[in-house]
């Protein structure tokens, strides 16, 4: 509520409790802060605003006798009025009710904490799935920034599945994996998650239920769930998901099934080619379709991961799901779907209702980094780095979580699944590791049971912070583990 | 189905009709025409792949020969195996069970077709709602690139409510039309759109009914009807919604007054000051929130519009949607809400859940655009360039549709809500059109009953082709009327 970086003058004519005063009315006027918001704490206004408490309980004071804010017993100052409904009769239209009944559910409160956390200065990242933006490639992509503004004619809507140029350059990209397609049947998104959230709207009816890994990134997300439907999880060896239990698991009800054989989020499990083939026959003789999600498959670290499903599908059973969200750029928004040209057509049409298709810079900018050969370069190299990344992180791992943890060794992508051997409160952990600028991904987001897991990410944080960050990690794990 | 370019090789070994065997059943061996799937005729086939159609025939003999499709007696050829299903026993998913389930209404056919006939070379568009590809401001853009270019460190996910310097400089930016908002009650969409899907998912229970305009833009969206909500329309006159009718239309499940006060889509009226404030009255005592969609609000052409709803607003009670589609570039997918802190949180949740965010790219340019002082520049050219372009065109309906049709002429946006004085199937003359490469937008997609109704854009077509289309578009109305 207060990130707008205002401070009181020390230097104006006007006293500093009154400056404060006319902030906060300002922000009430404004309807910016309507009648029902909750203001900050007296302490909380006198950190960020940097002056004494008693200065805000002087110009909270001065508010009260406007009438504009109130007390409450239970502790916090409320908006009452504002200086409009002080002159006139009016009413404000109560917006939480609104809030309360909308469709979508909220993020997890965990989530929603994370992606604010993100932001805050100085708070070392030990959870978050992209690469550090020290490895991002910045002269190439000054390159290709200017050779795209030296080209640009004009920038209008681009086609309904996307730039033409970009999907032929996914076309002739995804070749590489073994999959054909033309470019009829490539979709362009706004990164992979709104390729789950045409999906949820445009292909499932309600009652549906999808199945997944368990645990899944799937889990940490709404989307299906928003839209009515249910997820359920299937267990996985080192090998991948169960296909005993998948068998067992498909009934009436199932839909389809979500998967990330490759690099899988958040164990890191590579499934094997063996057990492609199992789950491939398996959804062929029950004809349940398939997503797979293949985020991670550049992302492989010694050797290359086994093809995708994808590039033995041969009825259309799979949709494939691309993004340079986890190997480019995240900022980039931009994902692809290749699947039978029906399915996106009908998933072009939807998204052509969501937001009339994806960013057009960001289009162009890819299909040239890509089609320059610069895309393939850069990756090698971040490669090279992310098995530097991995082995310190491992090393780290062992001087410090030996006896308090046990995880995997990945072969690729950026996650390591930590499992802490006795159970304590991830929510503790969390917390206490929040008041100590660490931000951890809890496993419990993924899972559907509860866990004793972290999802810890070896691609973001600077490899310094990476072995401080993770030795308090431990210490702190040991202190809740004592305490319990 | 065949937009790959592809053609058989004239200068090949392999005879034409066995190419054109080989390359459809790539297409059904790669499952990207799934079983079911039906293919072009013989006549396009052969139009489009620049052969006889004799050895269109031959291709598709050999193929039913393969047993890989068949025809059937209702005329046309369906994909009936693919080579996997040949080998083994397999059956592929029913996706049309799948799409014809999902919960999204698919877009109007008459929108799905103008989606796709923008992009038919050679044809001119004289409904398209964006700024000619002409007047896009090639070198003022490639400078902003540049600069974009030189200064960025990495492109990573931005905030959820958007990038912080985007939306500082949004705050600023409104301030020119009287609204007071800090940073953190924007937030920054996908375009309008967006905003749009994203109050329909957030902010509203299902049973909900929202009023606005007839005609409406609304009207020719499904995204609230999607989500289980109604749309009622209320008339208007020239100085823009009917408030008398607006008064008797609200009740309890009137959740919402979705409006375009300025420069009306698809009528082009003007909301006077003296009907804002009547609107806000109503809306302030009947506590019904208003959604003000102010994308017009610069392409004002003699004189300023009277300020928006927002800058009166005293009670959060204007959620307003602002864009850069309309005046700058569709293409770059960027616009705004702002509105009380707490609604503009619940949707930038809803956001992140959506497509994580827009793109970085575009969010970097835009800020560097509206900042140099460069966007204020272009848009007084742009607003020159209109100027002459509505007057030749009001010219040029005088010239050919004084006798069979009335129109408004607009103060500013870019339509002109063009009523034909006799009443005509506007279904037959938009095929018409089409079959004489001239794309019109019916007034039927946007009304609640039936009208007879055209919205003619003088923003986007050539100034030539604008003649020449708009002369052929009278002969055609005049033929049609003659036959009924």
């Amino acid at each position: 509520m207060l990130n707008d970086d205002w401070k009181p003058s020390e230097t104006s004519a006007i006293p500093l409790y009154k400056q404060i005063a006319q902030f906060i009315k300002e922000k009430i006027s404004s309807g910016e802060w309507t009648i029902g918001t909750k203001l900050p704490t007296q302490r909380e206004f006198a950190e960020i605003l940097e002056v004494n408490r008693s200065t805000v309980i002087t110009a909270l004071e001065d508010l009260k006798a406007e009438g504009l804010i109130e007390g409450k017993n239970s502790g916090g100052t409320v908006v009452v009025n504002n200086t409009w409904s002080l002159l006139n009769n009016s009413r404000t239209p109560k917006w939480e009710g609104y809030i309360e009944r909308g469709i979508y559910k909220p993020n997890l409160s965990t989530i929603q904490m994370i992606n604010k956390l993100e932001f805050k200065n100085g708070i070392i990242r030990l959870g978050t799935g992209e690469v550090s933006p020290s490895l991002y490639p910045k002269q190439a992509m000054k390159k290709i920034l200017h050779k795209v503004s030296n080209n640009l004619e004009s920038m209008g809507y681009e086609q309904p599945k996307g730039s033409i140029k970009l999907r032929g350059a996914i076309s002739e990209y995804v070749k590489k994996f073994g999959i054909k397609t033309s470019p009829e049947a490539v979709l362009i998104v706004s990164g992979s998650l709104q390729a789950l959230q045409l999906l949820s709207m445009g292909i499932l009816p309600k009652a549906s239920t999808i199945i997944t890994e368990k645990p899944s990134y799937l889990k940490s997300l709404h989307i299906f769930q928003s839209e009515g439907m249910k997820l359920k999880g299937i267990g996985m060896d080192e090998h991948g998901i169960n296909v005993n239990e998948l068998r067992n698991s498909i009934n009436k009800s199932t839909k389809l099934l979500y998967t990330i054989p490759t690099f899988h989020n958040p164990t890191g499990i590579l499934q094997t080619e063996e057990r492609r083939d199992e789950v491939l026959n398996l959804c062929r003789e029950k004809r349940l379709p398939i997503i797979e999600d293949d985020a991670y498959r550049e992302l492989w670290l010694e050797e290359k991961p086994p093809m995708p499903l994808k590039s033995k599908d041969k009825d259309g059973m799979v949709l494939y799901i691309g993004t340079v969200s986890k190997c480019l750029a995240a900022g980039m928004r931009i994902g692809w779907i290749v699947g039978p040209e029906a399915v996106i057509d009908r998933l072009a049409d939807i998204k052509m209702q969501a937001d009339y298709g994806s960013s057009s810079i960001s289009q162009a900018v890819l299909s040239e980094f890509i089609e320059s050969g610069l895309y393939e370069k850069y990756i090698e190299k971040l490669r090279n780095n992310l098995v530097v990344r991995r082995n310190i992180t491992i090393e780290i791992l062992e001087k410090y979580f030996k006896h308090i943890a046990q995880w995997n060794v990945p072969k690729g992508g950026f996650y390591i699944w930590l499992k802490l051997k006795k159970h304590i409160s991830i929510d503790l952990l969390f917390k206490m590791c929040c008041e100590e600028g660490i931000l951890i991904n809890p496993g419990s987001i993924y899972d559907f049971v509860k866990n004793s897991n972290i999802r810890i990410s070896y691609s973001y944080a600077d490899i310094k912070e990476l072995e401080s960050a993770l030795k308090r990690l431990s210490e702190i794990v040991i202190e809740i583990t004592a305490r319990t």
